[in-house]
């Protein structure tokens, strides 16, 4: 007997479709979309940020990367701009009437967060933060739960329950590669989870081929491989001057590179007869 | 600095294409083309043997897996029928005019191997039996050298190393999943390692889902998955019965499934320009 | 160049020596000295625990577990009796002297616990938790940090390292097994991860053998092993009746099993001349 | 149901005891005995192997490490003398009157190996090459077999009884390290391995620290936490001077750090009551 409920396919037949709404048009993530999130992998400064997230509306991104609290393995470490960071969030929503995706880390951040960002994100290290998962079941906001660093499928599946059985049933799987035993990448982009999760639930499922693979030129075939096995979009960062980025420069696309690949990954999406862009009603971009 | 020579990207710039003879046309494997393996995990007896060569060979299907001496986890399991089943290899080979890949484990069989069948498979549990790989560096036959259970990269393409260093230029690499924490499937298909072996080598690699996965319901996916990120074939097990298979059901296809995912792949590898079958000078099926 | 800097042994030649203040004896936890941390996983009602508490003091234990909150992979699982179990550590210290340590998930909970608990326990799912990090340092109370699952030892450092910067100097590093692919146990115990904290670092360091293994038999062993290896301690799960527990029987000693285990580990700690007991001044017991 | 069945304790409840036959005193290896095997990780050269037999013997070693055939990653590595260098082993026998241990790489060197040696070593990247298991059982020599990089112990087990099962009951297991997503170090020693063989098999089992950790300063910890953890045996590299050995130098001991270890082994020998040395009758050294 699997130990999750709610997350499973048993409990939910049909595939569960999560609705962000914007001043532009909504977007839908799920079964039968492609959504693509990009963006710095920090908000840096107003001028760069705005300027980013121009580009990636006019490139047809659909969600906005928009991380100010940033989750850093040393105490050494560019930690974001946090709070002060909002005001940067909040006038690229203005200006490209995109939805932007947030890290929360820290439940007393959760008042500031939820007022300011269409998309909260518990990132790799908070996957099994319970405290954290119980708050997010509390709110009428939609949760991208990226997977542990070592997390099986089970354990994943159980930390969305957290959320779904505290109340909140918007809840985005993102696979963003595990740990292996493989010292040249970052980690090992786990495609194989793709199917597994359509099959054993009916939640939404991106990928980050960023995290997943630390490389930016493995980016792109990543993240095609992602909507060819099957996954609902990915999400990417992106940087004008990857090696000036505050962080994960490795990994990040040049902005040339970023829409090469999405035109690779529409057509993809096409092929598998996925709506691009995921807006309800079959207007694809 | 690199530890291995022969076969990183700086030594060969070029791509190296592998053209196996066939009494039918010839195939090739490498960049730009896109080669189907497949058959049964192991021959079991001639009638089924045929019977499925012809219904690969209807499909499209470009070489045909023909296990002869099967590697087994427990002594009691089923090893394959061994030398007797080499006629059975040549009939299928007689009547579809199609290439076969057998698995080699001791290098006493070589003679008898080398006699009858196209490509040489050096398996994962044998990927560093250093013996073995010095024997394949000194046969003029292609040799398809799968992954080890844990290998990295670099290990891997040491092992290519030794057989290209032996003399013997005709490594095809196989990607057949990493052993990871995860109990859920087999093996985790490292999807990643195809733009990274594309990055450091110039050698063909190729994807074997069926074992990646161990489960048939992954195998479509990520099939279609390593043949987005770049792969240049896939080898799948296909089995009339995969509940009376006596090795490696669980992961077979059926021939309807099979059937469907070509059609799929077929149409992956046309969107990323690769030539289908793998034949020279442009005509593809 | 190691990226850890106030964890390291370079930043501080000494080993560090951390003193438990109790109503009985101090003890001490480091480098020479060898601590028995003891308990059932979760404090489950107050008559058991106190029960306990006094069997644990007579067979020579020298700190409590007092699990109140507990992380658990499901939602559906006891999550321990949280605020209200204090009363019944407040009691466990009373009767027996001895300090307790108690796991910390949740920095709303600190005030609370600060007051109540001797140790703070910080667990492997939120080794990376930095909220949490961050508040252990600035408290004045000696903080247990175990290894995450799946961390290496670098991050491992440094997330002491973010306590240590916090101002916090009171940092016992606690091995508990790390995830790998092996079926068979729930972790797998890294002995070797002890010489290589002595090597690199002047924090103590002591091995959890119940959650490392997950297997009661394989628990004394371990915990002699870890001794020999040169930890500083072993922290141990006793439960009167594991059939019955409500956490973690599987890997719980019984009373008698325990007392014969700590015969052992004092044999072993004085073999390598360590101070049974870790008393300031000589006074072992 | 376990899949093993010669090798469980069910089949045979007493432990395997394997008695070396040398033309000094018979060394036994199994439960209840200490063996210590040690030796350089490749035979150089006639003088210095001499030599070092010489201080082996006069320290209390019970078995010489003899190797001739190295399985390398690299093509380009030194492979050992091979054939060559039976006669430096056949006169470290005749000095010492120990005996030695070799590894095995190639059913085709068996003839020459068992003519000339007491022990036949499978290595961990041959742990699954299946043609050797099935000659190992038709042997009637003692085969220490090493547990493969990334080798369940259910798999450990089944290639010990691919050996039981082909008629050869003299079976050794060495725990040499698994691979982990741990960059630090080698390879990381499972201690916890040795209880649960113990449990699960009758079969002896001994621990390669050297390998397991591939750092020297962690070897001497490792091996006093094998031995406190119930392993029957330890197997050492030690070499003159390990700057310039031709392989494995990181992880050898000098003579006289390998001769403080065996003093330290012995103690804890006999805290465990295990006799050291190995010889039946009762007279330990």
């Amino acid at each position: 007997m699997k130990p999750f409920k709610m997350a499973s396919r048993e409990y939910r037949e049909t595939d569960t479709l999560i609705e962000i709404k914007t001043t532009a048009q909504p977007v839908v993530i799920g079964e039968g979309h492609c959504t693509i999130i990009a963006g710095p992998c920090a908000v840096e400064n107003q001028e760069s940020y705005i300027e980013m997230a121009k580009f990636l509306q006019a490139v047809g991104v659909h969600i906005l990367r928009g991380g100010l609290f940033k989750p850093r393995t040393s105490p050494y470490s560019f930690k974001g701009l946090g709070g002060p960071g909002i005001d940067i969030i909040q006038e690229a929503r203005r200006v490209t009437g995109l939805p932007v995706a947030t890290e929360i880390m820290d439940v007393r951040d959760l008042d500031l967060l939820y007022e300011n960002t269409d998309i909260l994100q518990v990132g790799s290290r908070n996957m099994q933060n319970f405290s954290l998962l119980q708050e997010m079941g509390k709110v009428d906001k939609p949760i991208l739960l990226k997977r542990g660093l070592s997390a099986t499928i089970e354990e994943w599946l159980l930390a969305a329950e957290y959320i779904l059985n505290g109340g909140n049933e918007k809840v985005i799987l993102c696979e963003r590669g595990i740990r292996t035993f493989e010292p040249y990448t970052r980690n090992t982009a786990d495609i194989g989870a793709i199917p597994l999760i359509k099959h054993l639930s009916h939640l939404p499922i991106i990928v980050d081929p960023s995290h997943a693979t630390g490389k930016w030129y493995m980016v792109a075939p990543v993240a095609r491989a992602a909507i060819a096995a099957g996954a609902d979009g990915i999400m990417v960062e992106v940087h004008q001057d990857p090696d000036k980025a505050l962080s994960d420069g490795k990994q990040s696309l040049t902005p040339d590179n970023f829409r090469k690949m999405v035109k690779e990954i529409k057509d993809l999406a096409r092929l598998g007869q996925k709506q691009v862009g995921g807006y309800y009603n079959g207007k694809s971009t």
